[in-house]
């Protein structure tokens, strides 16, 4: 079997449901160590993370990832046990198959081979590893750059393997990602008798029009690496439960994503000037999830593309679409942030799976980055 | 003690949380057997309602009301036991005092003087009592309209014992109450991740404008007797409880108030006409809770007023506001229906009472209707 594949299958064997790692960051660690890597673990309020590095020079190329998944849900909608890899359909199914279990084994493989083959490589090799990517993601890679910043530590080019591929492996990278900025509105009336209106205000009749105003404002018309900033509701909910009373508030919970066109103060002037144009009166607490971060195209990603292309002949796009990533994180003390990974239609689904034949293939692209910007 | 105030103490004392109840009517038939009425029990699905009738002729002048109260809502609340008459300032506290135990001593105690003093009056005296209004109203006066209507029977004149009075004893009379009729909307979107919104519908936008027009459509602007029809909505719920998910489908729960002037196929006309003009993918459950009803002023309206202002020196406002009653179901055989009782501030709340000295006024004011209407 491909050791690429082999270790994968290794990988989900492990329970690893977030934040548990499962015995994964073991497996990783005993063959770092083997060839020369310096571990250094971090626990983090029952959240396990390490960074390992080898060498002591600069250039810094790191492979950052997690071990932790999603929950299976109902494990009798899966057609095999989403913890015993199982081959079916030239697929590798299991729960962190695509993500990001196979990217964790490409990694290890791929710089397994590189020290092989170039034993006095140029800089340093080093992965950052966390549990807690799926979850709340306080404890995970957070920590670890607050560990390295308080250093003074700083990282050249960082690979985060997430599922970034679309139709096919290598045909997406990720450059950089929006920002993620939640808020929690609540709009206040009067309750009363639903027959008496006259003695109440009612919440959801006032929010109504701001609502249509903020859901069809245009933030911005994005750029040439950033969709437009999107803003959408999640919840709404008002009302006591009984249908002859009109509610004291209404309660709506709303989402950005927001590109570096934007900023987070910018934002929230427009939409408190909404409300505020409406005469509601209102809380709204505000919570930033992920700043964005943004890589222009430059030597990461050229070696990282042309890597893809020698490997599969696909060139792939850089986008920056999708959710918030680790990457936020990284970008703190890294300008060369960008991701790749294997094609991420069925991650967080039932029957999760990664194509047999794109196992090596991711290997064998993390091996021409490697080679590419460490190779003597 | 006042009579009326001791049957009114009796009937509290019963304990007829509805439907149940608890020996009230039982406590009435005895007395109204007493001095000469037929009684017609009429059980319905664990509900019990009367009829009753003094007299064989025309006019019938009815006395209706309900017997069953409101739950009491947290006991450690209330002063004093809700089902203990209490005397305290001037008041007598219980639940159903004002709504509506103290019009059903009137009724009896009315109709006892009366027949004494007029053994041979004109026409019928009637009562028609459930213990199902305070619910959900189906086994109760509907179920005794429904027999008197097959067997070919009307009421020339109905009094229902609401407590309409609103700042003093005598100074409402209800010659009507406005329609009710409810809708379940649900708005349908195409559910989907937050980050992805073009992939998405998101039903709480798409709902917004819409929701935005019917709150501020003006139905009608009421008439002499009406107040303006009024929209308004109870609750409204749309979202997964997750916060990076665009929701499938949003509720929103909504009731008319309407008046004589529109017609539950007009109002429904024009609420799909507006959900159709902003293109919405919808399902929309309509239920009427209660058809409109209005009684011109005439002899029933004209002989209470004038009772009223011989024992309170008070004239009364007509009016239709507020909730729907039982007089709607009553209006289907009966043309000049009205409702007259005791103040209504403390009805269907903690401490619920009614001024001892409006007890005895009460009994007063339908015994000078009976004189008015069947007087020899």
């Amino acid at each position: 079997m491909n050791p690429t594949q082999l270790l994968t299958e290794q990988l989900i064997a492990c329970h690893s449901v977030t934040p548990v790692d499962g015995g994964c960051q073991d497996l990783m660690i005993e063959r770092l160590e083997a060839i020369g890597f310096v571990i250094e673990r971090l626990h983090s309020n029952g959240v396990d993370n390490f960074w390992a590095r080898r060498g002591t020079e600069g250039p810094i190329l790191c492979f950052a990832g997690h071990t932790d998944v999603v929950p299976t849900g109902p494990l009798t909608d899966w057609h095999t046990d989403p913890f015993v890899p199982t081959i079916r359909d030239g697929h590798l199914f299991g729960r962190g198959a695509a993500d990001m279990k196979a990217s964790l084994a490409g990694f290890v493989t791929a710089i397994e081979k590189f020290v092989a083959e170039c034993p006095n490589h140029k800089g340093s090799i080093a992965l950052l590893i966390t549990s807690d990517e799926e979850g709340v993601a306080t404890d995970g890679t957070v920590k670890i750059v607050d560990m390295l910043e308080a250093r003074g530590e700083r990282i050249d080019y960082c690979i985060v393997g997430e599922p970034t591929s679309s139709k096919v492996c290598g045909d997406t990278i990720k450059n950089g990602r929006r920002g993620s900025m939640s808020g929690q509105l609540i709009v206040k009336g009067v309750q009363g008798h639903i027959a008496y209106p006259h003695l109440a205000k009612n919440p959801i009749h006032l929010i109504a029009p701001a609502l249509a105003e903020l859901a069809t404002t245009e933030w911005d018309k994005g750029n040439d690496y950033f969709p437009p900033t999107s803003w959408q509701s999640s919840n709404i909910k008002g009302g006591t439960g009984a249908t002859n009373v009109i509610p004291g508030t209404v309660e709506l919970l709303f989402n950005f994503r927001f590109s570096t066109e934007q900023t987070v103060a910018g934002l929230q002037k427009r939409v408190h000037d909404i409300l505020d144009k409406h005469e509601l009166t209102y809380d709204l607490e505000w919570s930033i999830s992920g700043q964005p971060f943004f890589t222009a195209p430059g030597e990461l990603s050229e070696a990282l593309t042309a890597a893809i292309v020698a490997e599969t002949q696909i060139t792939p796009e850089l986008s920056t679409t999708g959710g918030t990533s680790d990457g936020r994180f990284i970008a703190r003390i890294c300008k060369q942030v960008v991701e790749f990974g294997p094609i991420n239609a069925t991650i967080h689904k039932i029957n999760e799976c990664v194509a047999v034949e794109d196992i090596p293939k991711l290997s064998n692209i993390y091996h021409g980055t490697l080679q590419r910007l460490l190779g003597a």
